[in-house]
């Protein structure tokens, strides 16, 4: 007898039918002899339908009064589905963040959670209930109600999992599992039957957005087994867990990641003298633009040129901040470029394989593709290329990395 | 400087824009250097579509997940002021029912108030902030979410005024005060000044809506002085209070209450024997059938007969199981009527007042209205009369006891 963590997204509990799905889905688990905690989102729409509500009276609504207006949203669908769970015969009890208690630090609208009261939780499972907690919310030292942000129901499942030493936190979404790469750009893309938390960051970071950056970090760190299943679907879905098996068995790549968020920003002609990198990236930093690859390349004739990529929306403010510094430190020029994709392969296997680099390249170079960046991590190596190649690109790098096999070892 | 907790129902905050009439006027209050706690309900409709989403799951849905659900209505409308309030640049924070903490006891959907901590309120009044409070809801020793029951609100208002020893518990609501009958039915009723708690529970049970009955007998317990006043019109309302001034300058009565939801029932012939009456209203009762006035007269030819009156819902299924009674105890015949209204006389001042029933029989009389029965109690009188006559006597008794003149005693 197992205990799992079941996490339910707001589409999953998007309306009564789906509510009732839910439940008939967690009765089928509970009655196969499982213990489950099961956390729940607010209905889609209704955490946008309460933050207008508050806009309605104010642009800046109070941080705390806020919270206390959206965590109502999860407090409706946790009831609803422990209802729907008691007239199928199955024992259940819902709880609020207050109630369990999920304590947060005091940051409202972005809390994190410092400690969970696993009691109550434990001597109901113990009684035989199914525990039906609110994601997203939590409490504060003073009893403030507090809330996580964005996408926090899955930070709720894995804390939660993690205090209660789960066997495995279930995250059911609207995908059946994580793909080697986006299946719209690459039909032959395959779900994964494992991946390693790296891996996952890689890719997510990466634009694979199924799963919140923060939960997976979180995961790892405590080390929950987690998963990510289709919420209506049956199938084992991706199990992401620790990198436990480093043998030559182990597949070189694991995905294909791409992005076509970037714009790119080359300032030319930098006296290449002690602290220029500074000189240059201060001032964007210090203009709240965050900035992804950094490359800057061998001097020659005591000048550099150096690159950097930034979100698109931030192209125009970035390319006017460089070029006033362009101007301080007398670089010759700054060239811009917002038609550019980012294409990344990912894998912890690659640390154990020599030549995974050259590989990537060669299947690009096979294609005409040219590379304009280049940036590489211990388990990933990213190109910027012309955005028009990009779907080109993932395909080439899919094949060439034998992710198209139907059936790949291990599975 | 004075405590005042004010409470604001559903239709005065049925909307933004009210929110913000609301905010407006506690301001004004603030302003005027009072510290303010402030009790609302959630918006008008709120509460009947969560208990509808509840009921989409099941008919009969857990009190205790019901409970979860319908308190996050007043805790939006909690949020939803306090930022209101603090965008005009009044401190505020707002507490729900747990937070506060408002222990209950366990009986969920129709919970009883068993003690209030006033510490957080108190620290916050020291510190200048406005308290907003969600009504209607409350915590239980387990820390479960427990509800009051419809019109709660009120009750929650009475209740943190006994704890917290305001000076003044108001009531704003969709009229301007307490009446001397329904001026619907007589234009010349004018609003009371004064009531005291004895008398407005004798008005309110008797159809003049416009407290919860449960509040006023809080209140009277506690001896919170309570004030009606209109949401959105200045004046000074009606104040509920003890009745401290026994004086001759007191009107006699205060008020004319009716009542057109009753039936009457008889049951003729029955032997006068002792125990006869439990044998009547024992098997109405049994059926959960609630009955109002009861009367019977002395006995002649060692037979009486029994009237009684139930609400005119219940007059077909209480006609029944007086039937089987009164073939089982040998009466003669049971008879009844629909068609009848309840008129009551309600003062503290008929106490030290003689003849006051005679008065009122006298101006019945005058109109040639038939008295079908009556029932006295120490501050009211009440006569059952033809249903088609009941303005016409409501009208009566107004002149006759003075109560249409402009302006009153002690005004």
């Amino acid at each position: 007898m197992a205990l799992i963590v079941q996490k339910f997204g707001g589409t999953s509990v998007g309306s009564i039918e789906r509510i009732e799905q839910v439940a008939e889905k967690v009765k089928k688990h509970r009655e196969a002899g499982d213990d489950l905690v099961v956390v729940l989102s607010a209905m889609s729409g209704e955490t946008n339908r309460l933050i207008d509500l508050a806009k309605q009276i104010t642009d800046q609504p109070v941080p705390r009064e806020l919270d206390v207006i959206v965590s109502t949203g999860e407090q409706v669908t946790i009831a609803l589905l422990t209802m729907a769970l008691i007239k199928r015969g199955v024992p259940a009890v819902s709880y609020t963040g207050n109630q369990v208690r999920i304590l947060t630090d005091s940051s409202h609208n972005k809390a994190r959670i410092l400690q969970i009261d696993d009691q109550k939780i434990r001597a109901d499972l113990k009684e035989g209930r199914v525990v039906v907690v609110a994601g997203f919310q939590g409490v504060d030292e003073h009893g403030s109600i507090t809330t996580l942000g964005r996408g926090g129901s899955d930070t709720t499942g894995v804390a939660l999992a993690a205090a209660l030493k789960a066997d495995e936190c279930q995250i059911y979404t609207d995908v059946d599992g994580v793909y080697t790469t986006d299946p719209r750009v690459v039909p032959q893309a395959r779900r994964l039957e494992k991946i390693t938390f790296e891996e996952m960051l890689e890719m997510a970071s990466l634009g694979s957005k199924v799963l919140q950056i923060r939960s997976v970090e979180f995961a790892g760190k405590y080390n929950v087994p987690l998963r990510v299943l289709h919420s209506f679907k049956e199938g084992p879905g991706t199990l992401i867990t620790i990198d436990e098996e480093e043998s030559m068995e182990q597949p070189i790549i694991s995905g294909i990641a791409f992005n076509r968020d970037e714009a790119k920003l080359t300032i030319r002609g930098v006296p290449d003298t002690p602290g220029v990198a500074f000189k240059i990236l201060g001032p964007i930093s210090a203009s709240n633009i965050e900035v992804d690859m950094i490359v800057q390349n061998v001097a020659h004739d005591n000048t550099t040129d150096f690159t950097f990529t930034v979100h698109r929306n931030e192209y125009e403010s970035a390319k006017n901040v460089l070029e006033n510094t362009a101007r301080e430190i007398g670089a010759r020029e700054v060239i811009g470029d917002t038609k550019i994709a980012k294409v990344s392969i990912v894998g912890v296997g690659m640390r154990s394989h020599a030549g995974v680099a050259s590989r990537m390249f060669e299947a690009l170079a096979k294609e005409s593709i040219n590379i304009q960046m280049i940036s590489t991590s211990e388990i990933k190596v990213s190109v910027v290329i012309e955005e028009k190649y990009l779907e080109l690109a993932v395909r080439a790098l899919h094949t060439a990395f034998e992710l198209d096999a139907p059936v790949r070892q291990g599975e």
